[in-house]
């Protein structure tokens, strides 16, 4: 998505070889133009895929899902972290490990919100080690859900997000893939 | 405004005397619909403000606020929460207690995206005690930008919330005012 890999080439933030910051329009403060761009990117390539609901995960998520989920004509739903793993009754939940912050954070969902008629399509804003997307992946298959693919927005593709993804048979689709970090600079991946 | 009202009639589930939980449109699952329409509401509202920038908190704040910074045709910065309050440089930081749930969290917005030229509207989901929106104003105070007024979703008008602002000076515009939760029954405030 050209407008997105722009916006990433003038305000994106390469702190490693693997961290990029993107505060600026999308973690923090939030272009909602692009936003809206972005929402329409994913309606358009997941159209003909009969979705019912957009599953993200806070709060990061929720930019890009609520306009995902306007042009598509359905609801969007936010799963919670918590911090620890507390069994309650009526959600459904996942543990998800992130690698940034070497904690685990349960994430939940209510069961009144996904149910097994759903078409869900999961969107978040990164896809790194897919820890954040196999834990959203769990919650749709506690709920007897069909999952109809994950939408990333920005994915790096030098790590093994995709690969544990695909190898469950998921269709990814990600509106930017980086190829690399290496000396402060963004390489993207070509698009075919 | 007519629709919100509406839903939160049909679909609010009123937990107590001062509980109303509305997770179905607002507060878990998000209906992009109405959260549009409450985007062009206070951008109506506030449309000769001058208004250079929306600032919100997470989580619940980010849909209702990227609409409305959509309509506005500004950016929206959402605050962020954490347990502790730890002073980081380039920060703006604010303690916001929290009588639901008996705890304070420090709140915290990047210096990078507030400056003292902007005119700011604080968007927020619900108002109560108005400890969240007056943490939003410190952080206002502290960037020295100016404050335009602030825009709530759902104020419990039988709370302290409006008097703590409007003290201050700050013009409160709420798009639904409970009156009353009595009896497991919402009843709004009378419109002029």
């Amino acid at each position: 998505m050209k407008a997105l890999k722009h916006k990433i080439l003038e305000e994106g933030n390469v702190l490693s070889e693997s961290v990029l910051k993107v505060d600026s329009f999308l973690n923090h403060q939030i272009d909602p133009v692009l936003m809206q761009q972005i929402g329409q990117e994913f309606a358009q390539r997941f159209k003909d895929a009969g979705i019912t609901k957009v599953l993200t995960l806070e709060s990061s998520g929720i930019a890009p899902s609520v306009m995902t989920a306007l042009e598509l004509g359905v609801k969007t739903v936010f799963a919670r972290k918590r911090k620890s793993l507390t069994l309650i009754d009526g959600l459904y939940s996942a543990e998800v490990y992130s690698f940034t912050k070497k904690e685990s954070n349960e994430i939940s969902v209510s069961e009144q919100y996904i149910s097994k008629e759903d078409n869900v399509l999961v969107i978040d804003d990164f896809l790194a080690n897919g820890q954040a997307a196999l834990g959203l992946t769990d919650i749709v298959e506690q709920s007897g859900a069909t999952l109809v693919g994950i939408g990333i927005v920005i994915e790096k593709g030098f790590q093994t997000g995709r690969a544990l993804l695909e190898e469950r048979g998921i269709r990814v689709e990600s509106l930017a893939i980086i190829d690399s970090l290496a000396d402060g600079k963004v390489t993207f991946k070509e698009e075919l």
